[in-house]
């Protein structure tokens, strides 16, 4: 090696180290997220450098848009997991080829294989070759052999979107990661390259829809001065595959369209929707449509002027024609209905199945209340078989320790996914056919999620709606693999560490199918003595409904009866309580303190194991997590821990303060040996938040 | 060289080279702000590298924190300088030795002295090597040569701070770069590094304190479960010589004490402040004190218990004692007060002249009104000589284009700042003795600022609070140079650039004098046709006084004769229109639209001209920067030319929109070649911005 070579190496490791520097981006501050591409190492590493991969397409400037991108992306990949920043192939290269020269996007769909020391990445689009590449590249990160790399992929439903909580101002309804990553203040003139990176790990993981704003909807999305705004993001996202949605306010042709009414069924109120389509359609040829929340907590909608919500959504679905699709949120309570919360969606909308346009999707969350660390699924699945039905989760953790704890969301969203019944107790609809769109947890932090863990919940979101079979130990060790170490001794403790954070959060907030047990309003920390509130729903004690004899909600016959809302064969499974697993005992049934649970123990004993189990759980996960300091740069690690930290003693506090309020009613001594609260109940009751994110 | 270090070189080269990917901060964000430490070259890099300096004190780990943190900071900036990660002195290195070995850091005074092959940096305290560190890697930065450097410095006022308006929700009040840098909310277990990259900035420029909340300030600071939070950042910030202040709502003895009263004349209610503040200074044992905001758009104050001022500041000075300040907001204007707004605070505070206590400094904004574009010096500066007064400036750009506008200050401040007058028109008093506080650009935004150039100003705050008698031209060069290239052709060019930015920003929003005529509330764009706000003094009509026979805000005598308030000297300067400044005029002066100006132009032509050579300079700003793509990063580029571009549109806005609004005022015809307004009146006062930042 020449003297030459070794000064200018000398001069690229001197200008790259300034970037090192104190003031830079720390070396891993987790903005990268799973797209870290670390540098393989050992047999991994002399596989692929004696494959010697190369790109065999010819990137060219008349190149399709996507072709680029996923060309570029493999170049940076390749390289990346090679160790080197930038290559000459010598001999006998293993060529790379990208076969997906059609001007289409098409589904993405993808076939990669290898053959004769070449890999073909295929299928119907350009989309194919983007998502085959991030594919790839995941399956190399993970060890996988080029020479015998063979892998057949579709998306298990056609739409996998995001939904942003996001204000034009740049609020973020229930977000806990800074502002909103969309600047439209700045925007047509100005758009931040954290949009096209956010398009990029979208692109990742198969997203490709985002809904950019609230959906308590602001009507100035549909004025003229954000239509060039929004045409900017759609332009930059295009290639990455992600169409732009846009919430709507269903009152808007009032109050920015100088109509006296936003009656559906007016025809003027029809004639200016069609307008707005138009104009957003002229401006964005490949508009994805809209998502209204409406007549729910507030927000106008068609009741307001008597028309149904089919009603309502057919004419906003008549507005945007075949160019795209409304999805209309299912999520509704009444402050009239007086039946039980968890029935009214159900209630609402069964009797209007068939009754919605061929482009109306309906949204429903995976549970019949609000994203609680845990509900049995949502009755309407299965229960609209003439209906496009999607599902929503909620990625940002509001009722799961929001920033902070650490909570990995697949076991949730499976618990829901994994139901394939109809209400005649066949697989007449399987789960969320149509979609599935998840609430983002997205914002301005650098880290892009609040937290390192909370990305696992981005990455396994997209991951889920591509392939709902997969299982939630597999993404968990795709992404922390891919985020941290792939580490043999490293996965082995981190995956099981993600699993149990699941049922720790349950077992330390709202144990036993206990629900919206959360202080008012931001949802932080405990409030299950919170019962004056004008709404009786937004109570935390409308949902434990505990007294001196004993605690639940009783959904049987002798109840609210919601569980006839359920096939038979499922409602069998939860009609008794002996019968019932534990999990959701308390959800379908009020039973006394005293009740046998299958563990042998009294229930009131069983509800305190469980929340000292949970703040069991947290406290192992901050050992594990110490133990593994060797595998993570000490920047995450430390964040992490100082998070694991704050978990635990919001777990104890989550503890102490549930036990004192329930012995506030039961009056019943503590069992031998388990620790009191720590303070009286009217210290918990007293403790007040109000800067707390959310408020 | 051998092989193994070779190798090392290039697997040195591929690590660092992975935080050069995609998804990774760009080359060049903002982030490292004027410590960027750019490589030296040609005769300056093989000057320094003939000097070889070594630092001569051994860091070791019973070393003073300040110490340490000036030792780190040497390596770096010198490596940087010298294009290299490490190094290994070798032959005749030139000794820097850090002669501060003091416990105490003092007031950062210091000496840089080069003296056969070796630089001593020195002083009374610790504080002098670290600024001693900084100054010596800035001027090596500037083209010094190490072989003769000589300085002495000393800091020409002992407080000089950064006035934070954050909520401790995150919300920062005019700020239009993101969210709070302070995350109350995860603090203390969590503190994020860019509080430490903050205080190492802040330390950079001379900054010595920092007060962490609005001035609209939340009751929470106060409290106990805040003390843990402030202590952590305090903590933090100690070795940068960062003492930490709080904003204090006047009421916190009642909603957070539960006292009944907040009387500063109460024995229990100055119990409490005393309570309070030993238990602060029992946590962080060099805070720094208190600021308040008093009876002063309606925040609570003295005077709803019929005391004064003097009254209410002395009670909280009482509290504090010798351990730190009350730093009072003489921002005062009343909802009773009839007479003209820009007279009350002086007629208000004068009055109180020798009444405050030894540790409480009245803080003055740099204008009578409120950060506008242009005013004369706020004449409280010269009229209190027996109260020590500080110097308050807004760095974040309020009522100056927010973030996008490039508008470099320091011309603005140093309008006050270089005023030498007492009122019998002698020396009295020099501004600023004190101190001077700027209220922070700061946020969360990864440029730190909002954009680029507004970085610096938050540098020309420190370097002016640190010496008031450098140039403007001079701290821009040094900014600039440090941010983005100190290559001469384009520095003789931006330099002129941004000292034409202020004048320019004056010209296209308010000529001639005129004051607050931007929208109401955020103050974002312009409304000089709003006139029905509750207040008269909220409106611009007041400010501009304009019909169909002048324009201008009479305050001679024969009008609120303001100018009666300003040593007899300055007065005569403003008192006579034909002898005014044109700058100063309808400051002053309520003149008819075709009183002649010194240009030999009728006022009404001389109006449109200035707004015309204000879109101009924009215009010509853009070109220039345009003409420095070859010296400039091609992201930070781009974000300028953006935001240039924006700048450009929005002068043409407030250029149209006012003359349009005062000819439907004066009815007067556009003179002859001068281009109408794009549109008419009605569309400029039609727009509507709900979501603009500050609403």
């Amino acid at each position: 090696m020449g003297r030459g070579v070794v000064n200018r190496l000398m001069a690229l490791a001197a200008a790259l180290a300034v970037a090192a520097l104190p003031l830079t981006a720390r070396a891993e501050d987790g903005y990268r997220l799973w797209l870290r591409y670390a540098p393989l190492e050992g047999k991994e590493l002399a596989r692929l450098e004696s494959f010697n991969p190369r790109l065999a397409s010819v990137v060219r400037d008349g190149m399709e848009p996507s072709q680029r991108v996923a060309a570029g992306e493999l170049q940076v990949g390749l390289n990346s997991l090679l160790g080197v920043t930038s290559r000459k192939v010598g001999q006998n290269p293993g060529d790379v080829v990208l076969a997906c020269d059609q001007p289409r996007l098409g589904d993405g769909s993808f076939t990669i294989k290898a053959e004769h020391h070449a890999i073909r990445i295929a299928g119907p689009g350009q989309l194919s070759c983007l998502y085959g590449v991030f594919a790839l590249l995941r399956e190399l990160s993970l060890g996988a052999d080029p020479n015998t790399i063979d892998l057949a992929e579709h998306p298990a439903m056609p739409l996998r979107m995001l939904d942003h909580w996001d204000d034009p101002n740049g609020y973020v309804l229930r977000g806990y990661s800074g502002r909103s990553i969309f600047d439209w203040w700045k925007l047509p003139e100005h758009l931040d390259q954290r949009l096209i990176d956010y398009a990029r790990a979208d692109a990742s993981i198969g997203i490709n829809g985002a809904v950019v704003n609230s959906v308590n909807a602001s009507p100035l999305f549909l004025t003229d001065r954000y239509i060039p705004k929004l045409k900017r993001v759609a332009d930059a996202w295009r290639p990455y595959g992600i169409r732009l949605y846009i919430s709507v306010r269903f009152s808007a042709p009032k109050e920015i369209g100088g109509l006296p009414t936003a009656d559906p069924l007016d025809p003027a109120v029809q004639a200016w929707w069609k307008a707005r389509a138009d104009a957003l359609y002229a401006a964005i040829p490949d508009f994805g449509g809209f998502l209204v929340k409406a007549n729910s907590e507030g927000e106008p909608g068609p009741q307001d002027y008597h028309r149904s919500h089919a009603e309502g959504a057919n004419a906003l679905a008549r507005a945007v024609g075949d160019r795209g699709v409304v999805i209309w949120r299912a999520f509704v309570y009444s402050a009239e209905d007086k039946t039980d919360r968890a029935m009214q969606a159900y209630n609402e909308f069964v009797p209007l199945d068939g009754k919605f346009d061929r482009n109306v999707i309906l949204q429903v969350k995976n549970g019949p209340i609000d994203f609680q660390p845990r509900e049995p699924f949502h009755p309407l699945f299965g229960a609209m078989p003439h209906t496009r039905l999607m599902f929503e989760g909620q990625i940002t953790k509001e009722y799961l320790g929001q920033a902070t704890h650490l909570v990995y969301l697949a076991p949730l969203w499976k618990e829901a996914l994994d139901w394939r019944t109809g209400p005649d107790g066949t697989v007449a609809q399987v789960i969320a056919p149509a979609g599935m769109a998840g609430v983002a947890n997205t914002g301005s932090d650098r880290d892009w999620s609040g937290s390192h863990f909370n990305q696992a919940n981005w990455y396994t979101f997209g991951r889920l709606a591509w392939d709902p079979s997969l299982s939630s130990e597999r993404i968990a060790r795709e992404w922390a693999a891919q985020t941290f170490s792939r580490d043999p001794a490293f996965l082995a403790k981190v995956v099981p560490m993600m699993i149990a954070s699941r049922q720790a959060v349950v077992d330390y907030m709202t144990p036993l199918g206990l629900a919206h047990q959360m202080a008012t309003g931001h949802h932080y920390g405990p409030g299950p003595w919170v019962c004056d509130l004008q709404r009786p729903e937004w109570n935390p004690c409308y949902y434990a409904r505990a007294d001196k004899d004993g605690i639940g909600f009783d959904r049987t016959a002798k109840g609210s009866n919601a569980l006839s809302q359920y096939a038979p064969s499922v409602a069998a499974r939860w009609s008794d309580p002996r019968a019932t697993d534990p999990d959701y005992l308390l959800w379908f049934h009020h039973v006394p303190w005293d009740f046998p649970m299958p563990s042998g123990k009294p229930l009131w004993n069983e509800l305190i194991a469980r929340y000292d189990r949970g703040v069991a759980t947290v406290d192992a996960m901050a050992q594990t997590w110490a133990s593994l300091q060797a595998y993570v740069d000490p920047e995450r690690f430390q964040d992490t821990a100082d998070y694991l930290r704050i978990q635990g003693q919001e777990a104890r506090w989550w503890r102490d303060a549930s036990i004192a309020y329930w012995q506030s009613v039961n009056h019943l001594p503590l069992p031998a040996g388990v620790r009191p609260p720590e303070h009286t109940l009217p210290y918990y009751k007293s403790l007040s938040f109000p800067e707390a994110p959310g408020q």
